[in-house]
């Protein structure tokens, strides 16, 4: 069957702001996205959201810490396969850093992979916008 | 539980670039993202992977049409929430634009959701990366 025989895909609807912020703070693993002098570059790290912000953190030792600049986006998604469904979320916004001793535990993040991850990212969103894929 | 105090932590291995092509034609789902005047941005999209290239269908009237500039990246992910491990790769490139009349079946994404995707995007990497998460 060729991509353009197919007779029903699925239908897109756009998410409020609300579903959006439901979605990001129901996974552990988000990605960030950054820019730098050869484009995009996007790595899954886990979060906590705190309000509309999102919490991670990442190694001082890090390409990312290097290279995060003042803008970053956070993307989260799920899909299902087997329906060919799912929904993602995006949030673009400003970096700033956080302190970590000052930080009480529930607002850091566990990271599940070994090394100290030594630098809290905080990106408050100035756009967040998302989608659910609905099935055909 | 604070997360200083996590006894043990997934151990992150890199992948050779052999793994990364493999898992990166093994979902039907990775995650597009370019660079425009506000920062990054990150949208799932169907691809298909040709030799070492990721292949996939965008509508001419989306913003990513006029957005999408000479380099992007592609991102393929899995995790196991439960296990606390997972997968990711990354690959950065060159952008081209193919003529999707010219484009055999096979090499043409079949995309999930409705609407027109009259253009097929080419991204031609210059580096491929990705790391396995082992569970602790």
């Amino acid at each position: 069957m060729s991509s353009d025989e197919r007779w029903f895909q699925g239908h897109l609807a756009e998410l409020d702001r609300d579903e959006c912020l439901e979605l990001l703070a129901s996974t552990p693993v988000g990605r960030v996205a950054y820019c730098d002098d050869e484009g995009p570059v996007v790595i899954p790290v886990n979060h906590v959201v705190e309000g509309e912000d999102v919490l991670f953190r990442i190694s001082g030792g890090s390409v990312m810490a290097r290279r995060l600049g003042p803008v970053a986006a956070f993307q989260v998604d799920a899909f299902d396969d087997f329906r060919e469904s799912g929904w993602s979320v995006l949030v673009r916004g400003r970096v700033s850093w956080v302190d970590l001793d000052g930080t009480p535990d529930e607002a850091r993040p566990t990271p599940w992979a070994e090394g100290l991850r030594d630098l809290l990212v905080r990106i408050t969103p100035t756009t967040i916008t998302g989608r659910r894929l609905l099935p055909a």
